[in-house]
């Protein structure tokens, strides 16, 4: 079975989230059930960008990441997209069987086998500032379908509307591991971003989720926006 | 026993290590077996701040700490100076009873049976460029001193030489998580930190580990000070 890959790159550092710092290979994944109003990775979801995605054969896409890691069993991140719609499975365990570990960031919309193949399955639930709507059924079918692996939810947070409801979300979910991240409105590759403005979001939603005296979520920002921008491959 | 405090704050999040971006109450000890060059909390450190120290008792810090939580059982980090040259076993055992977590930063020069009672123990032994030396015997019994309690390695990197040594102390410890953060030079609470230098240092970081295809620490700045700078009690 092939898959459409809009990009493999690494190693570099994990930007976000529970494995935040931590030496990477990106899997990332072409194709996405959901349309972001803020999307940050639109080459890997609008279709305008699929002649741009690789189709490649698992065995291919594992080559890569070895060449790319050296051989060295790094942690690898199935992002996308939404990588939840294709077949990752034979990826996975060519590379588990090298000692490669997984992650896989979704959104949460489609269950798969595999997740539970993954050492962490990352949900990020789309927040009303996304225009989406979550179903909450193929959710918790997701949390499901994670078996043993490790489960966090990420949300991100535009503003208090967005605050409000992962509130409401986390209240859903009390045992799971919850990080909150500012959301980036700059999304243009070709375009500078200023570490300050970064800055002045953390401050924001630590100031927002903090005043509010809610304790639980961990709030990181986005390293890699910090360090390189918007640029693609890092 | 009595303790001698430099500041207790938060809830604010953890802006380093394991821990990053969990909200977190802190406990500043007062005092230091060690002087580091670049030293960032001298107001901690130096005898010459000694008098702005508050001499407390266990059950008023624990107070202060469930006044400033609003009786919401956070994490508590216990840092300094050198919190392991004090006795914060009193502390730890009345939070515990409240239901708090306690992680405790040390350089690991001198151990304590209370580290037993942590949930996190991280140590950072300092490189060269801070002009002190670590003593491993010593540094040894306070990683078995930690008994079950989590610990990990925290090592701050200014130089190529820094980053060598890293590699070595690494090597001795093949288990232990491992988390690199970039040297912060400027200091002063009163100068102004730019971002932008904050995320030259972490490019310079990520550029250099990985760039010599170590791939095993986590690289992590320090948030408090992109969003903060070097302001005190945040």
């Amino acid at each position: 079975m092939s898959l459409r890959i809009a990009e493999i790159f690494g190693p570099t550092i994990q930007g976000e989230g529970a494995l935040i710092g931590q030496p990477t290979v990106f899997i990332r994944a072409g194709g996405c059930d959901y349309r972001c109003s803020w999307c940050d990775s639109l080459h890997a979801v609008d279709s305008r960008y699929r002649h741009d995605w690789q189709v490649m054969q698992p065995d291919e896409v594992m080559d890569r990441v070895v060449a790319l890691s050296g051989g060295q069993p790094v942690m690898v991140s199935i992002s996308g997209g939404n990588p939840a719609i294709q077949d990752f499975a034979p990826v996975i365990a060519q590379g588990r069987a090298l000692g490669y570990r997984f992650a896989c960031e979704t959104q949460g919309s489609v269950a798969r086998d595999w997740f539970a193949d993954l050492d962490l399955l990352v949900l990020s639930p789309k927040p009303p500032s996304s225009g989406e709507q979550v179903d909450w059924v193929a959710f918790d079918r997701c949390l499901q379908a994670a078996g043993r692996a490790d489960r966090i939810l990420k949300i991100v947070i535009f503003d208090q509307r967005d605050l409000d409801w992962a509130q409401d979300v986390a209240a859903r979910y009390p045992r799971l591991p919850l990080y909150l991240q500012p959301g980036n409105p700059e999304t243009d590759p070709a375009q500078a971003v200023d570490p300050q403005d970064l800055a002045d979001r953390m401050l924001w939603l630590v100031d927002q989720t903090v005043g509010r005296g809610w304790l639980r979520p961990r709030i990181l920002p986005q390293l890699h926006v910090l360090i390189w921008g918007n640029r693609r491959g890092v």
